[in-house]
Formats: structure tokens, C-alpha cells, sequence
């Protein structure tokens, strides 16, 4: 078993940093008043209040989705992460309270959830299928091992670990325990973090417990609805699929079901594997992993290909315009890749947690951090979604918050806490897995290394470090190579360095002094890239990408119809950085032809190809994460070429 | 106002006899069985049963659609068409039988429906909305002029009268009146027919009323909403375009709804126009006529984008794949562009006829007469529609029957008349419509004029008439040249005939003596068609078109993944007839490129547009009307093509 342990990593890098201080100025104060109900104009998310109501300090009935109480958690799970990077007195005792609050409305047995102790008391684990019950409990063990791991403070730890003593006496193979699970996974990734900071192994065996019994025979949510009186087959869409319990975890094929259900459990599958050296859960894991990443991901990271289940649909699936592309997904496709990395070091999960980062997460928030998009599409007409019932899961613009309010706090918290993917120490090699501007130390055998990183990613790959070890050492760094780069050269004090490329990491070993300096440079061309012809959705384009960015075109571009652009297969695509253009974005612009029709033609529908013409015209390109924040219009990410 | 007059039209063509055999010999007594519910493994109909509940000769509940009866109708008019072109005793004999039938299940008052009449007593004309009343009736109109025309017969004909005399008791402006119309509009074409036959002025008036309160303020379906204690707002889909009534007919300026109920009631209103001398009318229909086929059409003469509705979306939205296009509103276009026809000689109303019935229409039906299509889409790839919600109306292989049957009898109808689009006399001009091998006589004047027509149409242009006037006469024939069209000869016994060609016919004015022979010569040539560049689903693409006949490539000639061809722009396409293939049909083939990945990606889902390569290869196309006749398989009309 070879475990990464926690880097500590201070971020410089003026990319991120802008996000952060955005979660911590905006995102973070907006969503606690969201959960106070005091944003006009949106829908009451009643969280707090249900606290408070379950804690019997206050009269009324509770509101909201089964799995409220979960943004509450999600929001001190982001707040932790935040105080990390910055600490806050009065934020820090805002939290506190909220903890004390919890910790009311918890029962004396250690259950905890708003919505069984207000609204159905009595009927605890009738309907794990639906109901969220431990998937509530697993959202506020994140949150409880992130604020103890950020201020040492232990009260919503030892709420949690009391929940977790109840549920470890409910769940079971005892004649009155209960053999079943979470239709929404999530506490059993969960339990590994508690076990982690804990060491108490019942938790982690009560996650293996969770996984290994997943999609058995008799099925759970059958004998659980027929005891309700319910009918089995009235289950949700008909088919297990949808929360990945159609078969055993282990002899599941591909990815299906609920996108964010099902990374959420891979996430945990990839953990367990690494904790219990489970071969055939290492070899499960790495075969879904290869069919979302090689069949069912799109470009810009998104997963999720159909709104119906908000789901993965089969191999090669990828429409643009109809996907789902849950902001969530994404991210629940950083934490499986950061798992996957734990269990191989392996540059393809750098690779896709780059992409995701860059790409198909923070495309969920609003540059200016008050509006938030649930679907990541990768073209959009707003009429279509306006228009059209198959595309009314699409918004043209970003919303200020939603009735199912998960994918806000989670982009939080993946921001506030993305100093954590940047590096790992395995098998006393430090590991540089992503070139974000930071400080962290290694403990290289019992050196002690700093590492100062300074990039201007993710428009150059030029970067620099200065190593500083207690002492002179000897050691081995290693660098991921990006998928996307053509070459590299790295240089160690203005000398070629000896390096061994292996799986997408450059291992460097040498004796470290002070004040080494590493030069990486891995030049960031603009690639055309394409699809694999099987991905039908895609055929005869082209994406943009530079470096891990994926742009698109944008109406306010490029004018109405981007349908009607074919981007030049051949031809120079320049590139400008513009400070004053969505923060500072490198743009790209080339030439294009637009087709349009003769004037003889007048308004026919269909003509001949000869009546129709090309137009020399030049198009622009942004990065896709930064789309939509200059109003409403197309945009398109597959682009017509002639290759 | 100009009428165009009934003529009798005997067909010698090849093509359509073989689909009026079918219809005679399978279709029919097909339907005439699950009508009887004697089809196993199909759900049962119930129809006929319902008229023998009604009729009080046997026990049971209604079952079906509210519009259950309708489907008794339509076979009933499809009986009788095919009677006038064949007749048949026995055919004849069963017909009579159920319309005996349906005489019992009249009630004294005139009125006729079973579902209310069973199901429902006493709540007559409390649901206009949603119930179908008045379009039940309007499809017995049909089918009782039909047959009174073919037959002679009255006794279904007075059977409507009676009913029809009721309905105009219960409608009106008057103070115990219903000012009122039916969701689905129907009746109002099918007054206007029985109007013709009876030539009773009122039922031309019942006519005008339905469509000239349509959309009038208090809304009729908010004031009946009410009436019956319901909410209005939980109208169906919650929008009165839905059913056309969202605004007065004359302020429509797109095509909005569910499509089948548009072109009904265009085709009222443009008859109504007609009769009426409606200038308002006649400008709504033409500016709705031009949305439609400049906008909203597909190039098979599909109509209806989306399923949601089954609807027009909005311009230019032309989704190939999640398009709704049922046949039945391929065929209501049809209805309505013969009624355009009569108020304007004008070759764009023949166009679209001809695109509808060599195209959308047919190809609802399986070559052997025994399965059908509901929608008809221009691209299929069956894992969608098996495996994506959003695609669950898409089918890749007909089906037998369907719940809501109301394709198949349509599509029995329309093949069963199709010899009444052919001809028509106008202003003493004889037109020739369509090229369909026939016989017909006009009256020019006051004399009579045989003319056959041989042709090997959708095949070849090449047309040869023969006419035949009982006394040597000065007149005018007209011919449609079809907008496919690139050139023309005509020809009147081997000499270049002097003609005036206007809005798409060409007009022959002489001395026609018995005997002369008109040869006209409309080369077919193969046409690369691409669609106006707004309509972004076809940008990049090509249809191949020859004449009317709009051609796909099927995976059963072309391999998996259509997506990955490219056809040539400028390589030669070549035709050949082939007689064993799907009962004879032109073959199209060329040249094109496949796209494939290099060896050395691998199993990866992006790369570089240089890691991928095209081979040369040849593409097969069929007529889309022929499609999914050998097994099930991809699918495409448009096909990407370097232009």
C-alpha cells in the first residue's frame, strides 16, 4: 500500500488565487446567506433553519430536498478549505456556531438528518434507495475531517464519529442489522477520510462493507421497497443502473447510471483498493476508468452524456448540445483521478484532472463568482434551450442558484481546496503532478524539502522551482508531462538534466542542495485536436486547445450561426494574451470560411451546393471555462474544418 | 373562386399501383383485423367493439383513445378509395356492414361518438380541449364523402348529415350555443367536403366559424376549463399553440404546434379562402406556407421538429435525429398543398406534394405493406434510440401497430387517393400535376379530353402523353416543371411545342387534335443539395437528391459509423436501376472518404487532427423512402461532403 500523505501547499498562483479570494469573498458569504434564505428573489433553501427546527429551537416543518442538510455540510467542508488558505476569525465562529447547531440537532443515539428527525420521525432507514440518508451523513464527515484537519477542532469530528458508531450498529451482517446501502454514494469515500484522520479501522471496513455488498442478489432496494409495501419495479427510471447497484462493483463494465453517483463511488472503490491492496478492485477501477476516459468523456472533462438519469448513456455517446455534463461530475472526476493517481503514478490522471480543472469544472461559476451553471454543455444554441422540451436542462446563462443547490458548493470547495492535487510524496519520491504557482515541502526519506513552484500556467508552460532541502540530499522529483505536450526540456541550474520519462512523469534524481533551480519548460502549442470517429458527434471538426485550456467560439465573436464557420485546416491560429478580455485569457484567432448563400436563391430552404458560397472571415477563440460571461449567444466548442 | 373540378384519374403507373395493391391487399385487411382486435401480439384495438357497445348489441366498457372511433373512419375512406380504383364485392360488403353499425351507434339526436356515448353519457362537449369529438366526426365526413363519391351509396353520408345538423344546433353564436371548437382540428376540411357534395351552405359557414373564433379572447378552452371546475393553466403543455389557438388564425405568422393539427387546419382555411373569396385568409395561408417550407420542412417533407408536442419548434430548427416528422404530417401537408394549389397555378405546391409522396410519406410505410413508421427521421443511429430518453420516440424498424394508430389507416388514404393530386382543370386549363401514369379526362370548355400518361416516374423524367379530344379543340394544357429541374423539352408530335412557362408550369396553348402525342423531357440529374446555412444541424452537409427522390446511406451498404464518410464535392455520382433491389430502385454510388484513426493512438478519445487519417472508399445510397427495409442499422440523409 503506498499512500500519499498530506502535502501542505501555500498557492501564489495568480489563476487560482483569483478563484479562491472569489470563493472566499463571494462564493462563500452568498451561499451562507443562501442558506439563511436571505437572497432575494431565489427559492428558500430552508438548511439552516431545518437545523434549527430539528434542534427544536424554532416552530415549523421542515423544506427543502431530502438531501438539504447536505449543502450545509458541503458549505463548512469549502469554509475549512478556505481557512487553510487564509484565515478568518469572525468565518471561523460563524462555523463554530453551525457546528454547535448540528450538534443539537443531533439525537442522542448519534442520527443525524434533518429531514427523518422533522418530517418522517420513525422512519430512519426505510428508504435508503431515495433518500439520502447516508449520503447526508458522508457530505458532513467531508466537512468534519476538513475542519478538524484545518483548525484542529474536534466537535464536528465527534459528531460525526458518533453518527458513524450508530450506522456501524445499524449496517451489518448481524441478524438485525441492516445488509444495504446509500442510493447515492458518498459516505463510503467518506469513511476512508474519517479512517484516515481517525484510525479507527470499523470505519473503513464499514466502507469496504458498503461497496462489496453493492448490486448483490437478493436485490437491497427490492426487499427494502417490498417491506415498505412498495412495488419493486416502480423504481426510479426501472433500472439499478442508475445508481450503479445493477450489478457487483466488480463486475461492472463500463460506466453507467448517474454520473455524479457513479464517481463518487469509484472515488471510493480506487481508495479501497489502495488501502486493502484489492487487486480485482484495482483492476475494476482502472477498466471504468478507461471507458469513461477513453468512450464517454468529453473534451472539457464532462461526464454525464444524457439528462435523463443525469447519466452516462454508451461508448461514444457525446453529443454537445443535449449532454449533461453535471459541473459536480466533473468534479467528482478530480477526486477518482487523485485516487487513481494514489494507486499508479500515472500521468493520464493528471492529465484529466488538468482537464477538468481548467475546463469542465470552473466553467460552472461565473467569473465574478455569483452564478452558477448544473449543465456544461459544449455547444449551445439559445434558442434550442429556449425553445426545445429535450433541451430545457440547458441555460444559455448562468443561474443564481438552484432549487438542487449541489453544484455551487462543490465547485467551492474543489477550488478552496485545489492545493491538494498539486503535489504527493509516493515511495519517497516528491511528485509534481500540476504546475500551480506554490510553496510546499517534501519529506524526501527524513529531509525535509521545500519547494517553491512559479508558473503562469495555464498560459505557458514555463516553469521554475527552487528546491531547498533541510541539507543536502538525494533524492528523486518527479514532473508530470502533460498529454498535450509535443516536448519538454528540463534544466536543474542552467544544465540539462538527466531525466527518466516514464508513464508521463520525468523523474529527476541527483543530490538536492540549496537553492537548486529546476527549469521546466513544455511549450504550449495550439492543437487542433479531434475527436475519435466513432464519437459521431464530432466528426469533421475540430477543438482548440493550448496547453490543458479548450476554447470555443462565442457569438459575440464571431456573429450569429457559428454552424456556418469552417476554421481553415491549414492555416496560422495566432494567439494574444488580453489582460482586460474575462480576467486575462490568451485568445486565438485565424482565418475561417462562412458559408453563405447566393442572392439568387432568395429564401429557399434547400438549393444546389453551387448556390451556396464561401466567405473569407477570421474567427476568435476563448477558453471554454470562460464562456458566457459577456451575455447570452452560441457557442460552440467542435468547430467544421477542413483537415 | 376558382375550383379545381373532381377528375377521374385511372392509375397505370408502375410505382403507385404496386403501393395501392398493398394497401388493397394488405393494408387494408390488416387493419381491418386489429380494427376487430384479431391481431396477436398486437394491443387490441377495441374499436369495433366500442361502435358494438354503443350500438347496444353487446356488454362491455369503451376501451381506447378518446379518438378510437376515428380509426374506423379512416379505414372506412381508405376502403373507398380503393375502391374507385378497384372494385371489390366482398371489400364493399364488410364496409357496408360497419357503416350499418355505425348507424345503430348513433344516438336519435344525430350525435356520434362511443366514448362518450359509453364511457362518458351526459358529458357531451364539456372537454373540446382534449377529446376529439368534433375530429371523430370530421374523419367520418371524410369517410362518408369518400364512399358516397365512390359508391354512390348515401347511407353514411346522411348518417353525418344527421350528425352534422346536431353539431350545427349545439355551435354557434346564439346565447345556448357553444361558441367553441375542437383541440384537433379536423372537422373544418371535412365540412367544407361535405359541403361540396351536399351543397348545403351551412356546413360551409360551420367551417368558418371553427376557424374564424379560433384563438379568440376569453379563451374558449380557459372559459370550458372552468366551466368543468378545472384550472385553465394546466392546459396540456401549457401553451394554446399546441393546438393553433394561442392567437386568431389570421394573426399566426409562423407555423406553431403540434403539426398534424396545423396542416388540418391550413388545409380548412386555405379551401375556406377559396370558397369564400377570403383575401385575409388567403394572405395567412401563403405566409404560413412560406414559414413552413422556407423554414420548418425537412427535405423528405418531414414536418414537426420536435417531439415534445409533436411540433414545430422554431426557424430553421432542424434536428435530423430527435425530429418528430410523422408521417401524418407529412401527409396533412399534402391535403394542404393541393388546397394552396387550387388558389394559386403555382409549381411550388406540386414541389412539395412530389417531395412528400416520394419522400416523408412513404417512407412510413415497410416495402411490404405490413409495418409503419410514426416518425421518420433523416438520421438514425440505433443506440440512441434504444438507449437515450430524449431519442425514445425515435424507432430504428417500423412497427406493427401502434396504441395511437393513427399513421397507418393515414397512410393507407393518402396512397388510395393518390390519383387525385395528378390532374386538375382550372379557368379551362388542363394541369398535369404530377407524373404518375394514368389516365384522365378534362373538360376544356365544353369539350372532353382523353389524355394517358406514361412515365417511368420517380425514375425518369421522360413522359409521354397521348390526347385524345372527342372533336378537335383550341385549348391550353399546362405542365408542372418541378423545381428540381434544371431544363426541359416538350415536344408535341416531334416538334418543339411553343410554351409559355409561368411560376413553374409551362403552358401549351393549340389546336389539339386526336391523337397527338406530347413528349416531355425533364432530364434527371443527380443533385448535391445542401440546406440554407441557418439550418446548423446540415452544415457541412450534403443530400444527394434525383428528381424527387431524396436519397440516404444505410449501414447495410456503407459499414458502421455513416458520421465518419465524406463525399466527394466534385467527383462523379452514378446512377443504376436496380430491379432486385427493394422492389426496384435508382442506386446512387461515388466517391468518399472515411475517416480512421493511425494505429499508434491507440484507445484514445482525442488527438491531434494529424493522428487521424482518411481512406478512399465508396459511399451506396438508396431512396429514403426505401430505408430500414433490409434489417436495422444506421441511417443518414445528410452526409458531410468537401464542397
Amino acid at each position: 500500500m503506498t499512500v500519499h500523505s498530506k502535502q501542505q501547499v501555500k498557492l501564489t498562483d495568480s489563476f487560482w488565487c483569483r478563484y479562491q479570494s472569489l470563493v472566499r469573498e463571494k462564493v462563500i458569504p452568498y451561499q451562507w446567506q443562501a442558506l439563511n434564505d436571505q437572497i432575494e428573489g431565489a427559492a428558500p433553501s430552508h438548511a439552516i433553519k431545518n437545523f434549527r427546527i430539528a434542534a427544536g429551537e424554532e416552530e415549523g416543518e421542515f423544506h427543502g430536498f431530502v438531501f438539504q442538510d447536505s449543502d450545509v455540510a458541503k458549505w463548512i467542508e469549502a469554509v475549512a478549505y478556505s481557512l487553510e488558505t487564509e484565515r478568518d476569525l469572525e468565518l471561523e465562529r460563524t462555523c463554530d456556531e453551525v457546528i454547535d447547531l448540528i450538534g443539537r440537532a443531533q439525537q442522542p443515539d448519534g442520527y443525524l438528518n434533518t429531514y427523518y428527525t422533522v418530517k418522517e420521525p420513525g422512519k430512519r432507514w426505510t428508504n435508503l434507495r431515495d433518500n439520502h440518508e447516508l449520503y447526508v451523513g458522508g457530505h458532513f464527515i467531508e466537512a468534519a475531517v476538513a475542519y478538524y484537519e484545518v483548525t484542529g477542532k474536534k466537535k464536528l469530528l465527534n459528531i460525526m464519529c458518533q453518527f458513524v458508531d450508530y450506522v456501524d450498529t445499524i449496517f451489518g451482517d448481524g441478524e438485525d442489522q441492516i445488509r444495504g446501502y446509500d442510493g447515492h454514494q458518498e459516505i463510503e469515500l467518506a469513511l476512508i477520510k474519517l479512517y484516515r484522520v481517525t484510525e479507527e479501522v470499523r470505519y473503513l471496513k464499514l466502507a469496504q462493507f458498503f461497496i462489496d455488498i453493492r448490486g448483490e442478489q437478493p436485490h437491497f432496494f427490492n426487499l427494502e421497497a417490498e417491506k415498505r409495501g412498495d412495488k419493486p419495479h416502480r423504481w426510479f427510471h426501472d433500472s439499478y443502473s442508475y445508481s450503479q447497484s445493477h450489478l457487483p462493483v466488480r463486475e461492472q463494465e463500463v460506466a453507467s447510471g448517474h454520473a455524479v453517483r457513479a464517481v463518487y463511488m469509484f472515488t471510493a472503490m480506487a481508495d479501497l483498493a489502495n488501502e486493502l491492496d484489492d487487486e480485482s478492485l484495482k483492476k475494476t477501477c482502472q477498466r471504468l476508468w478507461n471507458n469513461v476516459t477513453q468512450k464517454q468523456m468529453y473534451l472539457t472533462a464532462g461526464i454525464g452524456s444524457a439528462e435523463f438519469g443525469e447519466a452516462f448513456s454508451f461508448d461514444y455517446d457525446l453529443p454537445n448540445d443535449l449532454s449533461y455534463t453535471e459541473t459536480c461530475a466533473s468534479i467528482g472526476l478530480v477526486f477518482w483521478a487523485q485516487k487513481m493517481l494514489a494507486l499508479e503514478a500515472n500521468g493520464v490522471y493528471g492529465d484529466v484532472i488538468e482537464r477538468a480543472i481548467y475546463n469542465g469544472t470552473i466553467s460552472g461559476i461565473q467569473l465574478d463568482g455569483t452564478k452558477f451553471f448544473y449543465v456544461n454543455p459544449l455547444e449551445v444554441w439559445p434558442k434550442q434551450a429556449y425553445h426545445r422540451h429535450d433541451y430545457k436542462h440547458v441555460k444559455a446563462e448562468r443561474q443564481p442558484w438552484f432549487g438542487c443547490a449541489c453544484c455551487p458548493p462543490n465547485i467551492a470547495r474543489l477550488i478552496a481546496s485545489i492545493g491538494s492535487y498539486v503535489y504527493s510524496v509516493r515511495d519517497h519520491i516528491g511528485f509534481v503532478h500540476l504546475y500551480i504557482a506554490s510553496a510546499t515541502a517534501f519529506t524526501l526519506g527524513d529531509t525535509r524539502v521545500e519547494v517553491a513552484q512559479t508558473s503562469n500556467f495555464p498560459w505557458s508552460g514555463d516553469i521554475q522551482f527552487t528546491v531547498n532541502p533541510e541539507r543536502s540530499v538525494e533524492g528523486t522529483l518527479a514532473f508530470r508531462i502533460p498529454g498535450w505536450a509535443r516536448s519538454f526540456s528540463l534544466m536543474v541550474n542552467g544544465e540539462e538534466a538527466h531525466t527518466q520519462v516514464s508513464k508521463g512523469y520525468a523523474y529527476v534524481t541527483r543530490t538536492w542542495n540549496q537553492g537548486d533551480e529546476i527549469h521546466l519548460d513544455i511549450p504550449m502549442e495550439i492543437e487542433r485536436m479531434v475527436a475519435h470517429p466513432n464519437a459521431k458527434a464530432n466528426a469533421g471538426k475540430i477543438a482548440l486547445q493550448r496547453g490543458p485550456v479548450v476554447y470555443c467560439l462565442e457569438q459575440v465573436d464571431n456573429g450569429e450561426n457559428l454552424a456556418s464557420l469552417e476554421i481553415n485546416g491549414d492555416s496560422l491560429i495566432e494567439e494574444r494574451f488580453d489582460e482586460e478580455l474575462l480576467n486575462g485569457v490568451m485568445v486565438l484567432s485565424g482565418k475561417a470560411k462562412r458559408t453563405e448563400v447566393t442572392s439568387d436563391v432568395g429564401q429557399a430552404l434547400y438549393m444546389r451546393s453551387e448556390d451556396v458560397i464561401t466567405n473569407e472571415t477570421t474567427f476568435t477563440a476563448i477558453p471554454y471555462y470562460a464562456w458566457a460571461n459577456r451575455g447570452e449567444g452560441e457557442m460552440t466548442v467542435w468547430v467544421r474544418s477542413n483537415m
